[in-house]
């Protein structure tokens, strides 16, 4: 997968996309990520990319031809993909994991930052394919919004995660919130890891985990209740904890 | 305002922190951001902080001592403050506009990063006050989340913001999506500017703003009408795109 990032701010971006796993994605070859400072496509020697926007008012809007440019001149280098084109936005449709699993099979990305300013419109009717926000909360900028949907997607590109920490993202697949984890010691300061645990006992395990992971739902996230896939074990705790046990 | 950060990987940390108004707000001493990397309170030679799930099964957990010492820590160096203790999880609440508003008024944040691991129960239940998710997706740790939580935090603090980047808050606050923004040039590649924008005059282009604002809420996010203050103009607004117009 091949992944553009137009930005002003690129010195945003190395810190968290040399970290962990994006590092190690990249580093093997299974995504390349390239940050470009759309500045340089600005078309004057100030590197004006704003202006004032028409209609009056205060703050300042992108204008739409560095943006148009800095997109077309990485259409020129790779001619053959046919990029989703990702805008980043508090208007956009709400990012969840059912689009990073769309957006990973796809094989090039491109995400338009904005920053304190807002987008010429036609930025967005004529050049966006799509537009995401990844929550209802003012941000300084969508430079955050990519990270946290780069990092979303590439962790599902084959080869990226390996055995063990992909089990944690099938355990999401589950549609429960997950179980409580414990680990050594088993006595922290008078507060106990439960019994069941330390039994040795697989199906009591497996049951306590898929009761307590349920009970969390049903206290926390309710809504995720509605799309579950319900069977008989899953019923029988429902009712359980409705008993209060 | 005073953050901390505890995480297992700083290096994500200052490209973010250091840039736009995050960075001028640590500049102007408005708040202070101080990063630690809790395996320096592993307690062994090793720097081992996780360790094998009591009860079996694939992955780590992340043990309780390390993270209680590092906050421990921090609350001996500023024992004046109650800080609000938050942990980054997919289990947590949903993170919104109305929680930074709220977080805004505290004096001292604490943030506990996982990665790949999930926290040891314990550190939930009797160390961290709050539990928050930025949205429904999975991520590779709680840096992204803590960072994207600062940056809402940090822009509402008094001071941090210069007038004009406030205002767009501010039209975020009426409950609408923002209206389409155009700046020069009027015509772009044959995509004309609105002409009631270019018409000076103001109470038309104050209309035609509100009900694009309106008209985009309804199209995609037909939920955020339900908080929505209605007054006259916008029910008027409402029957007339109601009507095709």
């Amino acid at each position: 997968m091949r992944i553009d990032v137009l930005t002003l701010f690129p010195e945003m971006f190395p810190g968290v996309l040399g970290a962990s796993i994006l590092g190690k994605a990249q580093e093997r070859g299974l995504v390349t990520i390239n940050v470009v400072n759309f500045r340089q496509y600005a078309g004057n020697k100030h590197g004006t990319v704003d202006d004032t926007p028409y209609g009056g008012g205060a703050g300042m809007v992108l204008k739409p031809e560095p943006i148009f440019r800095a997109v077309e001149a990485i259409l020129e280098e790779v001619p053959e993909t046919k990029p989703r084109i990702i805008l980043l936005c508090p208007q956009g449709r709400t990012f969840r994991q059912e689009i990073a699993e769309e957006l990973a099979q796809e094989e090039h990305l491109i995400f338009l930052c904005g920053h304190y300013e807002g987008f010429d419109e036609r930025v967005r009717q004529h050049l966006a394919t799509d537009e995401l926000s990844i929550g209802d909360y003012v941000l300084t900028g969508g430079e955050l919004p990519a990270m946290v949907i780069i990092d979303a997607v590439v962790r599902l590109l084959p080869g990226v995660l390996g055995n063990e920490e992909s089990a944690r993202t099938d355990s999401f697949a589950t549609g429960l919130l997950e179980h409580p984890h414990y680990t050594r010691p088993a006595d922290f300061r008078g507060w106990k890891v439960p019994e069941v645990l330390l039994s040795g006992h697989h199906a009591n395990i497996a049951r306590w985990r898929k009761k307590e992971a349920l009970r969390r739902t049903m206290e926390r996230r309710p809504d995720l209740l509605e799309r579950l896939e319900w069977d008989d074990e899953l019923r029988e705790l429902y009712e359980e904890i409705l008993r209060g046990e």
